[in-house]
């Protein structure tokens, strides 16, 4: 394990913007209705990877649960991609992992935690047989890419067709999401979700004001096929499954006469929320305690996370694995350097939408 | 992926063991109380591993209970360590593994898989929402050792004290396992379980009448000792956490005033089964086209899968892990000698006892 600094550094800008949904899940176990006597209440964690970043708002929402109706049992269901780690998910559950005092399963009565690998554009749960669905920061993820897109990492700097072709994917997406939901939810069941998106001032993820991190992964992978390390087709193959939605296109299915609205799903608040980056922060703290290039290498790692696979996944198999293993290296690497030359203007701050859902009868 | 006719022999042996319990659960789904209006058929089969050796056996079962019950769903839970490999399990149910045929999950309409990582000593579902639990082979790990055993590998060689402090572990565990069973089970609910035992004739697992498993195990790590290869302290800690129970251990809490009788449990059927080792038989067959030493090296690699960490888990960590690896090399490359020095003395057959119990309301 790594030093418990860095784990919470890593996961605190995603816990800062779960922290920000709690108000919305106490509001909802406020709201649910009774469960028929002997049933349990049954709560999901849509895309919940090891259930670290969520955990705080689950041990406070299954806390919640238990306090309001003491005779009703509580079972947590986790759900994510079939390759997700769920060995890791369970030893965290139990107990065995960081913050074992927030393991409501080993600390309240009552309690029982599954599992679902199964992705969530399909529907997980029974019919009508759960209480409260939570999801954070999963959502964006496509069910497929429409398209390579040809001259972009990302569908924020896609245009023309392509970008049309993203949009048209996510919003089939985003209906499959809801038409599971609605199936899955008891009337008057809720949805608390929070979303990568674009905020009405047209930020997301690493697009607040000053350097854009999809325009600089785009210009550096770029730069690797100018400089003839990588071909034209692996520059393309790099292209994120991802969608960044508006307000408006959360809300589009959900407005009255629209298809989730036809299946019991009432839109109840619908708001964007901005968290700042935790490792921009420390660097402006320190106050030039820490240097331009530590604060490069202490946040580049955190970038390297969650988009190595695309780029890793782009390069010609036929490569031998510890050339590709090079060219990813050097590619994170000149992120470091551009870092370091301005640091001033990196940080990844986190956009959000914010939705509260009710299933009605 | 090793070839088709690998897998298949490795796990034929725990699958045909399975295979003869289908009956038992065909008789299960047909007992089985309506569930009530909307609410699911809930299945969960108990330290499950990947999912494989059952598939068969659940596929059928889904199916029947789909065909009783064409109005109500079905969510079949699979149980096992947080260990366990999850993403396996899963995959294979979405049908991207072997037998892709059997998935039900894709197949049928109205069904949902889910997984919970937690150990089966303990309760994982809430109070009588569990229709039919089933289980193979699984409940002989015990929830830990109670002591090591200094005379032997396994409780079927332990004595004295050793064997006792064995004997009440596996008691407790199995009340435990039985009590928990008993609170998650609807009122008319079915439980249908095989488990390795030892039969009315003695028998139990590699011990069917010729060479003794677990004494030629025993012996050949005890003569790493006596060699001066492995030190006392590691020939003692080489010690199965299991119990092999007998028709009467598995009966006795449901006997009438037992602990699990009282929680509602009645025991409605128990027998013993053997089943051929299939390596054996596939020698058998060959009729001399498969030679001694070809048996050896086909045979000896599955009791190693599953025997493996006991012994180099025995083994000082001080040891630098190429040495301990070389170790627990040699000790299964003697066993292989053993097997090709006289053949027709080796086999691993399956003694189970299949248990069929009935919760009452």
């Amino acid at each position: 394990m790594k030093g418990g600094g860095y784990y919470s550094r890593r996961t605190r800008g995603a816990k800062d913007a779960i922290d920000g949904a709690s108000g919305m899940l106490m509001e909802a176990v406020a709201a649910l209705p009774a469960p028929n006597p002997g049933q349990p209440v049954r709560v999901a964690d849509f895309g919940a990877a090891d259930g670290g970043t969520s955990k705080k708002a689950m041990h406070d929402t299954v806390a919640a649960i238990r306090a309001r109706f003491p005779q009703s049992q509580v079972v947590v269901t986790y759900t994510d991609l079939p390759s997700n780690d769920y060995s890791a998910l369970f030893k965290n559950m139990l107990g065995l992992a960081e913050e074992p005092e927030l393991s409501y399963l080993t600390k309240l009565t009552g309690v029982f935690v599954h599992a679902c690998g199964v992705g969530f554009h399909r529907q997980l749960f029974p019919d009508a047989s759960l209480d409260l669905g939570f999801s954070a920061t999963a959502m964006h993820y496509l069910s497929e890419k429409p398209c390579e897109i040809t001259t972009h990492v990302h569908m924020v700097g896609a245009n023309g067709e392509e970008r049309a072709a993203f949009a048209r994917r996510a919003e089939a997406d985003w209906i499959n999401i809801l038409l599971a939901r609605a199936r899955e939810l008891r009337p008057g069941g809720r949805l608390v979700f929070l979303n990568f998106g674009i905020d009405e001032q047209g930020r997301y993820l690493g697009h607040t004001g000053e350097a854009n991190m999809f325009d600089t992964y785009d210009r550096l992978w770029r730069a690797l096929r100018d400089e003839g390390r990588i071909t034209a087709e692996e520059y393309v193959r790099a292209t994120f499954a991802q969608f960044y939605r508006t307000k408006e296109e959360f809300a589009a299915p959900m407005l009255p006469g629209g298809i989730a609205y036809q299946a019991g799903l009432r839109l109840l608040s619908a708001r964007t929320g901005l968290v700042k980056c935790p490792y921009r922060r420390a660097f402006e703290d320190a106050k030039g305690a820490m240097s331009a290039k530590e604060f490069a290498a202490s946040y580049v790692p955190t970038l390297r996370s969650w988009s190595e696979t695309v780029f890793a996944n782009a390069l010609d198999p036929a490569r031998p694995a510890d050339e590709r293993a090079h060219i990813v290296d050097d590619f994170y690497r000149s992120y470091e350097d551009v870092v370091a030359a301005d640091p001033h203007r990196h940080g990844m701050d986190y956009v959000h939408c914010y939705l509260a859902i009710e299933k009605v009868g």
